[in-house]
């Protein structure tokens, strides 16, 4: 398996990114993907009940087709609790892309994020959809990839490569951050894309699983976004013969989990404000579900974060926050350790003392900095 | 019923505070509360499971009698995660107030509140004791209330007086916080005396309804400390008709809960770093726990706190709270109202749509002073 730090996309799709007007900072903020055959594709989106308008969409689109060909994305405003007007805009913003790009609307998903509760200007959008159109190309996912960023300060990207059989398969995934992160999901957008020729139930099954250990257990600030999405499409463009099970599916599995891992690093390494990337890793736990929880539970808590901050080796506050969980551990099988704080990066490691299982998450400090942006962002 | 701003310890009741050397900076971090006739208790504890010796050995003597004399507290250190060695600790506070006071150790209660994880200076605390109990008075509640305070700002004491027949009730509480605040319970101590006479089992009664609606629906920080306790000493001195149910425990109860209550907003209104007192009020929802739990959410949001520091009406963030509740609200049916920013003061209004039940919740902002405060901390 190769790894790239960039994106690479593969064979058959194509991206761009423009300017439309929605960001005050005159900075990109339109992203359209494109893959010039059908492609199944596979989602999983926000647990948040009060979701915005163009997961809404996607959901619908999931609901009655399975191929896709583009993704059409805006940041700078998250179309979400904008009623009913909201998702006349999402469906708007999908039927001038799929006239455009000559497919059905239906064929067409749609991600926003930026602002809550703000009406979409859909004018901007709408007039800037043909010469975002005209500029589809390999290259474009340079723009592309900036198009969807909010108070990101660098972009997320990686490809991943593998060879299956006579073939090479390629994945290529971009995400945004960088707050409102949370698992179930992280409030971020990712797009991965995918040349395999595979079975929709494999996709979605290797999407799954991926998803849960990677953008599930990560954490900024513990808040949950109304517009996470990822979204996988796969065109089989490599020609490679059909996944469906076996050691083919591991091995996708393996690249997409690849992909998944470290775009969610990404993710929190640009979180808001960030000037630590902390790996909590719960061990010796009845099972895989307890570990994650009291992880979460220790990387949410405030003094936690900011005892990290401080490079405050105050190892009482992960105490209280393993009892905060609710879990039963005895004081004397609790085991804490930690990695010198002075550096960029923290282990720390939590011995439960229950089991043999464990789980990995990954999240970032609490700083003035974190409270500046969210202060003064609009 | 009159409430008086500051605490006036009940008949029968007496109290002193000093300095024994734990607190670095000299400030008073010994107290002791003293009935001079046997009082009935009902107490409260974190639900933390990794709770302090102290709270286990309250446990204990709650379990083992029904008569208490005295509460011995300190501040700066929590005595938590110690150990054997922290329960043995705590054991010798009570030991060792028993003795100078000729009761038994088991009539004595202990708390402990500051720094988890270190072991406690005991040595310190037993040599104080004696001088402590010398000092024993009615006005030495000046010194008790000051000695149990941490990062606090300010005391936190209330006193409601009622009555009952021809006598007249009262009821004094004091109270420490202002960090690791959050439900079941807040980070905090609370004493609370009153020379009422009442029944076991309506003191107890009296005490859980009025501790689930005044400390655990407030939240600084959302962290659950592993030493939250509310002690509360009856001791008859008033000499009233016993309480016991109807009207009499209706009275007692509303000033039980004014007391609570007014010590929570204290509590609040010196939350690490607060710039802002919040008043979260979540309406017609179907019963008082889904209130209770959207307003917590909402509270519990790093990103609706900073956006209330930053005095920016950005209610996108409440609705994201809202729907992480993971609650099925309609869009349509939320209706969020906030009160100018600009003041110390705010008040949330969030109606669900669902039916006729509301909770109130207090919380601070989260500021940049927060941060300073839990970096350094140590």
């Amino acid at each position: 398996m190769k790894v790239y730090n960039k994106a690479i996309l593969p064979s058959g799709f194509k991206a761009a990114g423009l300017s439309c007007g929605l960001k005050k900072s005159g900075k990109p903020d339109l992203a359209l993907f494109y893959s010039a055959v059908p492609a199944k594709g596979a989602c999983m989106f926000t647990a948040n009940t009060l979701a915005a308008a163009p997961v809404e969409l996607c959901r619908q689109h999931l609901r009655k087709g399975s191929a896709f060909q583009a993704v059409i994305a805006n940041s700078g405003n998250a179309n979400c609790f904008t009623g009913a007007r909201g998702l006349k805009d999402a469906r708007a913003m999908a039927k001038a892309t799929a006239g455009k790009l000559k497919i059905r609307p239906e064929m067409v998903l749609v991600a926003s994020t930026g602002i809550i509760a703000k009406p979409l200007d859909l004018g901007k959008i709408k007039s800037a959809i043909p010469h975002l159109a005209g500029k589809l190309s390999a290259g474009g996912i340079e723009q592309a990839k900036r198009a969807i960023l909010t108070t990101d300060l660098f972009t997320k990207e990686v490809t991943v490569e593998f060879a299956l059989g006579s073939k090479t398969v390629s994945i290529c995934g971009v995400a945004k951050g960088a707050g409102m992160i949370a698992p179930d999901m992280a409030t971020m957008l990712t797009f991965i894309f995918t040349d395999a020729r595979i079975s929709q139930a494999s996709l979605k099954k290797a999407l799954e699983s991926c998803v849960d250990k990677s953008f599930n257990c990560i954490t900024v600030d513990g808040c949950m976004s109304t517009n996470d999405s990822v979204i996988l499409l796969a065109n089989s463009c490599a020609g490679n013969r059909l996944i469906s099970s076996g050691r083919d599916l591991e091995l996708f599995t393996g690249a997409l989990e690849a992909v998944c891992l470290k775009l969610s690093e990404l993710i929190v390494r640009d979180g808001e404000g960030a000037s630590k990337f902390i790996r909590i890793r719960v061990k010796d736990a009845k099972d895989y579900a307890e570990a994650r929880k009291v992880a979460l539970d220790i990387a949410n808590s405030n003094l936690f974060k900011t005892a990290m901050y401080g490079e405050n080796p105050n190892f009482g506050r992960i105490v209280a926050a393993v009892g905060a969980s609710g879990l039963r551990v005895k004081e004397k099988d609790l085991k804490i350790k930690l990695s010198p704080l002075s550096r960029r990066e923290i282990d720390v490691e939590v011995a439960l003392g229950r089991g043999s299982c464990a789980a990995l998450i990954f999240t970032s400090d609490l700083t003035p900095e974190y409270i500046k942006i969210n202060a003064a962002y609009n």
